[in-house]
């Protein structure tokens, strides 16, 4: 086992499912004669990040993280959407990143010692994932569903979790 | 590297930042003079599961998912909560549950077949816990702190991530 699997295929399968969350979202916007850059504006608290922010974040914290714990240096992608449109090209951006990542790039990711933002700190690979990149990753994405479910978008667990690697018993 | 680095201290962790999260929502009630117990009934939409139960699912979350991966019974915990009192209490018993694993217990874990709740299904355990029960562990958390966002409670990043294993750069 390696890093590699507790993070990029979540990564991949998440997003994707966030971009079905939109989908949803915009067809409850048609539904309700409401544009759905309003959903895009929207936050629950008036000091905390609106759910085009949330989806930004959960974005770069995949695509940010991957990099750092594998020392590669991911591209940069500017906070400039403001469409439906725009954010579900910056979900696939990230999924195109992510899609170039391979178990192997993983080794020794464990103990690589990464640079921490905004800390200054150091931190070891493993624990910089566990710790920072998958909490952050299920914050903004959990946000970016509580938004939308706060304002009538019709999800449920099965949204939020998408496929499963399932056996028959 | 085995399954208990990432999922044992995380969910140590995190549960223990939720019942600092409870300590600044009772500071907040007594400041606003209304009963705490108003916030364990709130709920982000009207079809969605109040405060307290979301506690509940993050505790059953850790407990349970830990439980399966290692091929152990899990206690019950029956969800008779109803005040801010007995939730903490609730969190504390989950805590010292998840104290009595350790990294020995992980053994095997990944490959074991475990058996998936509600879906009659089973999942390899490395699958179930990345697939499922981190997220869902992480979701309601998340939708934990939401709520008491939305409802004017302080919370920021450092209360969501807690204390960060770094070394000085």
């Amino acid at each position: 086992m390696s890093l590699y699997e507790a993070s990029i295929p979540q990564f991949s399968k998440m997003l994707t499912n966030l971009a079905a969350w939109l989908g949803k979202a915009e067809a409850y916007a048609e539904t309700k004669k409401f544009d759905p850059a309003v959903l895009l504006g929207s936050r629950l608290a008036p000091d905390q990040l609106p759910l085009i922010r949330q989806i930004q974040i959960a974005c770069d914290s995949a695509k940010n993280g991957s990099a750092r714990v594998t020392g590669k240096q991911a591209p940069s992608h500017p906070d400039n959407e403001q469409t439906l449109e725009q954010i579900r090209a910056r979900i696939k951006l990230t999924l195109t990143y992510l899609a170039t990542f391979s178990a192997e790039d993983f080794a020794g990711a464990e103990t690589r010692k990464v640079n921490v933002p905004v800390l200054g700190k150091l931190a070891l690979g493993q624990d910089h994932l566990y710790e920072q990149v998958l909490p952050n990753f299920y914050f903004h994405l959990t946000t970016a569903y509580a938004i939308l479910r706060h304002n009538g978008v019709d999800l449920g667990k099965a949204d939020y979790f998408g496929s499963l690697k399932l056996q028959d018993a």
